[in-house]
């Protein structure tokens, strides 16, 4: 465990890194809010400066690092994954979803501006990052940002974690749920960094697999945080799953069992790594981060 | 008179026999209702197949035919179209923001499957658009509806439309609001067609100066309706501008004074047509049967 947590740090060090320059970029790329419509594009900005570890974008640069990326295109994708993680949370907390009053110490989007900004905010947002994305020229990377995103990925995975609240599920559905809502933008982001710098498909397809297991690891160590840490720890309304009876691991198998299914997540996660030529360490310490996660 | 009502019948077989295609289209474009999640994917079809002229493929269509397009990317363009066109729907009609129950005659989304849903399957909507622009293989078509739709164009104008209820505009800030709520999507659609043709810069820009009057004739057109039309025959909330202080140009020059400015549009959208070469004839009718558009 002491490995551990030197990778954790190693990846902590790595991310804020990234996201001081994506975060540059994020200011670059978003409409000032002195533009007309000026409280719209306040709110995205808003909600966008929130704050958050940037991990998407940290994922899709050391990707496009790995295969030997070069040139300006990434950070477009950086931009465009923060965007569209950030429409989902908006979307995710409004009063007819999630009914959510705090994200990261702040009031979400709807309580700040109202609910008709809200919507349209989350929308401008996921239609600026397609844009970003088209702007990179590879129309590829824009449709596998789209499955990703679409009703067989991350929103296919919301709308099922919705209509399961309150009601038994099994394992599988929960895992339906996390891989969909969760692996499927981050995922995303390390296949476009890797489809930017043009790493050949054998290697895109183990890259991918490696998001897949951080990804339910992430979701996984979110549930176990969201009952172990106090709302002014996590930033957000803690207790909230077991509130509103959320399909999570940690509620069909317990709190240790979760924590051990994360560390298996973690050993899985760097199998696909190990047959990637390169130098793919920093991964390595962002998947260790990963399920050591704390604020 | 006489010449623009025949002028509009013209339009209305060209526009029937695009939208028999462009349907069969948004069917094979569409998910299944058996693929989970079902419930979305029907309501994402409810609201697509709720009916509506197409008048976006229809208009796509017709530019990709006038530049002597060939191939079937234009099929995947109209779907795109469209299902953008619905997402936006959709979202305007939500509790908070239009709050309308009724649209072509059918309950709105959120009154027929619940808000979140009607949320997610605007998002949903909104994402496979850019997934089957994004697989025309044309990124700079993707970039342009981005543009297109977000704050400095369709989101643009309807945050404005929201933000302007009940206040009193001038006319300039009405005028702002329809060339970007609506102009801006009709625009896209005779640019995009033109486009995957590969119609030249110059034609490009003629094609959507026409877009940009018959987009405002459009509107005007729409908000005509709503006053002298009822609930029944509209299909929608008759009146429901009025009832809510919507900026419009009825509200503001009144009806007799907006139906002249519908057909000065419609001269208007002729010039830039003129300096095309080629034919031209069916955007001229599809001019004539905006502003003579009934039921």
């Amino acid at each position: 465990m002491q490995d551990l947590h030197k990778e954790a740090d190693n990846a902590r060090n790595y991310l804020s890194k990234i996201a001081k320059f994506a975060e540059a970029k994020f200011d670059e790329h978003l409409p000032p809010e002195s533009d007309v419509p000026c409280n719209l594009h306040k709110a995205m900005r808003y909600s966008v400066f929130a704050g958050g570890k940037r991990l998407r974008p940290g994922l899709a640069y050391a990707a496009f690092e790995l295969f030997g990326g070069k040139g300006d295109s990434i950070w477009k994708a950086t931009s465009a994954l923060e965007f569209l993680h950030t429409f989902s949370l908006i979307h995710d907390d409004l009063p007819c979803i999630d009914n959510d009053d705090y994200r990261r110490g702040k009031f979400t989007a709807h309580k700040q501006f109202g609910e008709a900004t809200a919507v349209m905010s989350g929308d401008a947002l996921c239609v600026i990052a397609f844009e970003l994305m088209a702007k990179t020229g590879n129309a590829k990377a824009v449709e596998i940002l789209a499955q990703k995103l679409g009703t067989y990925g991350m929103i296919g995975g919301e709308m099922t974690d919705i209509d399961c609240e309150g009601k038994k599920v099994s394992l599988e559905t929960v895992d339906y749920i996390h891989y969909h809502k969760t692996a499927a933008l981050i995922e995303a982001s390390l296949v476009i960094g890797a489809l930017l710098a043009g790493a050949p498909e054998s290697d895109i397809k183990k890259i991918e697999q490696y998001g897949k297991s951080i990804g339910l690891a992430f979701q996984i160590v979110d549930d176990i945080l969201d009952i172990v840490s106090t709302t002014e720890e996590l930033g957000k309304d803690a207790g909230s799953d077991v509130a509103s009876g959320k399909a999570t691991y940690p509620a069909l198998i317990g709190l240790e069992n979760s924590r051990k299914k994360a560390l298996e997540l973690y050993e899985d996660s760097l199998k696909p790594l190990a047959e990637i030529k390169g130098d793919t360490s920093i991964l390595k310490s962002i998947a260790a981060f990963i399920i050591l996660r704390v604020k």
